[in-house]
């Protein structure tokens, strides 16, 4: 089954409002193997409400409206809708009087313009609010079934959890959707196609999407299929040939994040780290204690931006800092040492850079970064240019370095987490 | 001038992703004064691209859509709107010289896929990229514009002030959006609202918006009109009566966020700062590092996360630890007042708690956060507890730590930066 959702206000066209409720939707939806094709923000205008409306039960069996049900003279999803369908607005006494009985419990009187609230369209089934006054309303027109869920976060997921979904599941088929999300790091997008192209064209029941953002390249694997075991048999024959084609550049074929994959091989192997970071400014720090539990593994870190401070806190000779620049590959090293040796943890990571706008030259542009990562037996190092801003440069360097940490353990790791390529 | 928005991807109707681009292009279009009437999210689907860019062409005189303009297979945008306007596809020898220049700069050979990205509708004008390989692209037709923008923010937000913007100032009318943003820290949004209601409903005309965030709230002033002087007088007025009413709790009227503030407040000072953080992981001195030119302020910070890097690092006394708990307004000081000492900074500020989801206990449950700013005559604390789960726990604490600096400055500053109410 194919649905639609209808978002409807005005607030949601300004630049700093977004539908958040239709991700709850899609997901619940999904659940059901019912795929949301269309998502339409519109005003709180009648012309507009019943176009979309109009338009969208020409398409699917399933239109879901989200908000215009309030008491005020803005709120038209109701009547707009009635009108659509040919239907009449009849007042509910049952409607009234929870809504009545709700403004007593809040020891207040009944505004007049509720009583819009009490209002059903013939023929349509109330969906009753517990958590607010506007009742949902079920629909049904030519074999195709119109919802519409009061804007509450809180109140739409109520209706739907408590009485939408337990009918809905009534009638889907048992399909449902079936998926699988590959990250990539160290590669370019374009490159990850090409070498995966030739896999996934082949699979045409699998919808592939890849997904670009810096540092990493999402391969998110979608098939809808009322047959659960062949599903997981046929992604999991996808996600091999995949894995074997991008190698080691692969770090997830669940969807987690590169700071999860990194906390599993740390407490995995018992290992601990401490970070010494200048560009990135706490970044690397940030993301590595972002995971619950990371006390485990991450004993601490130290953001020296001074030079001062570089040698006071990690031990950088002051005489290599004015020899080779504090960006350089030789400080990053220092900076892993320091920081391993000063905290005592089993790795240590530096990153020293130039995060820009300021501080760039012909010799050393904005976006070099140099990261080391020192360990009991040495010290491996990276040295990269990164495009973007300010912002997108961090990111990336922190990236690239948690990248370095998983690729350590690629090759240390007490296990085999995935196939190597 | 009305226009509406189409974003391009299959991955936007996913549980996960959500269209925040439109959010920048609408704040952009309503500067000029360009209305958005709709917003509409597809697949990535050759008759949905087709059905959508035609219905919105019936309706309104700009179309603008975001994504699909990737070298993939799936990247269906420019091909689809060529074909729906009947415009032919050509090379472009300029774009692709580009694209070419792009790949040799970061030293790697142009993949074929990205051939795609140099095919340009016939009489289409080419809005160039300089952060990324795919052009935007601009038609009109029949009286109508097309503006075809790639989907990743950073290219997207490039070319639109680059290209767009200027073109469409060209042709908008005169009325345009006057705004203003304030952003108040300290208080919850009833309060906010009850103590600015009376203000802002006098102000008919002005479109007032609030918006709660963890440790925050923001009032936007809107408002359309073709008369530049008299609005801009209306809304200082409204922001100087607003500001009243709040007093110090305003911490910008300009939508500067609060690191920015305080940012601007210790250059102005001439004074430095150094942080301690143990639950906030790095987020604080991330914070503070992430605006340009952060160095001539920022000295450097430790996160101290085990209790023997609080004592090694900064001085934080094992038997205080032993006594009071890693969690204690007494850590917090000595946090504070070590990081201070040893990185030699104007301030030191100490963080500690717990962020959750473990490590709370009926004395001291999850969100407990202590706060501490050490100065040269002394040391302030909070202690304060956050509702909600680990990220927004941290953010909460980051939030107040710099709110205690921005209010340690309203008393000892050089500057008057706005009326205190």
């Amino acid at each position: 089954m194919k649905a639609e959702i209808i978002a409807v206000g005005s607030e949601l066209l300004t630049p700093t409002r977004v539908d958040t409720n239709s991700l709850f939707l899609t997901e619940q939806l999904n659940r059901l193997g019912i795929e949301v094709v269309r998502k339409l923000v519109i005003g709180d205008l009648r012309s507009q409400i019943r176009d979309a409306f109009r338009e969208a039960l020409d398409r699917v069996e399933l239109v879901i409206s989200i908000g215009g049900l309030g008491p005020t003279e803005d709120d038209l999803t109701r009547e707009t809708v009635a009108d659509l369908l040919g239907r009449k607005l009849i007042q509910s006494d049952a409607i009234l009087r929870g809504i009545q009985a709700r403004f007593r419990r809040l020891g207040r009187a009944m505004p007049e313009a509720n009583l819009r609230q009490a209002m059903v369209p013939e023929g349509a089934t109330v969906l009753e609010n517990s958590r607010g006054t506007a009742p949902g309303l079920w629909l049904e027109t030519n074999g195709h079934t119109v919802i519409l869920l009061p804007g509450p976060p809180h109140e739409l997921r109520t209706i739907f959890t408590q009485q939408v979904e337990p009918k809905l599941a009534r009638r889907t088929s048992g399909v449902r959707l079936f998926g699988r999300e590959l990250r990539v790091a160290g590669m370019a997008e374009s490159d990850v196609d090409q070498r995966i192209a030739p896999i996934y064209t082949r699979y045409t029941d699998v919808r592939t999407t890849l997904l670009a953002s810096p540092g990493e390249i999402q391969i998110h694997l979608r098939l809808w299929s009322a047959d659960e075991a062949a599903s997981e048999t046929l992604l999991n024959e996808m996600v091999e040939r995949i894995t074997m084609a991008l190698g080691e550049n692969v770090f997830t074929t669940e969807g987690e994040s590169l700071e999860q994959v990194v906390a599993h091989e740390l407490t995995l192997n018992d290992a601990t780290i401490a970070v010494a970071e200048s560009c990135t400014g706490g970044l690397l720090a940030e993301r590595l204690t972002s995971i619950p539990g990371s006390s485990t593994y991450f004993l601490g870190g130290v953001v020296c931006y001074s030079n001062n401070l570089k040698s006071a806190w990690v031990d950088v000779p002051a005489d290599l800092i004015e020899a080779k620049g504090a960006v350089s590959v030789e400080v990053a090293r220092a900076l892993a040492e320091g920081i391993r040796r000063r905290s005592g943890a089993t790795l240590g990571l530096g990153v020293t850079g130039i995060a820009g706008p300021g501080g760039g030259s012909t010799e050393k542009p904005v976006g070099t970064v140099h990261l080391a990562l020192a360990e009991a037996s040495g010290c491996k190092e990276r040295s990269l240019r990164f495009p973007g801003d300010r912002e997108r440069i961090r990111w990336q360097a922190s990236q690239s370095a948690l990248d370095m940490v998983r690729r350590y353990f690629l090759y240390t790791s007490q296990s085999k987490p995935q196939s190597k390529g």
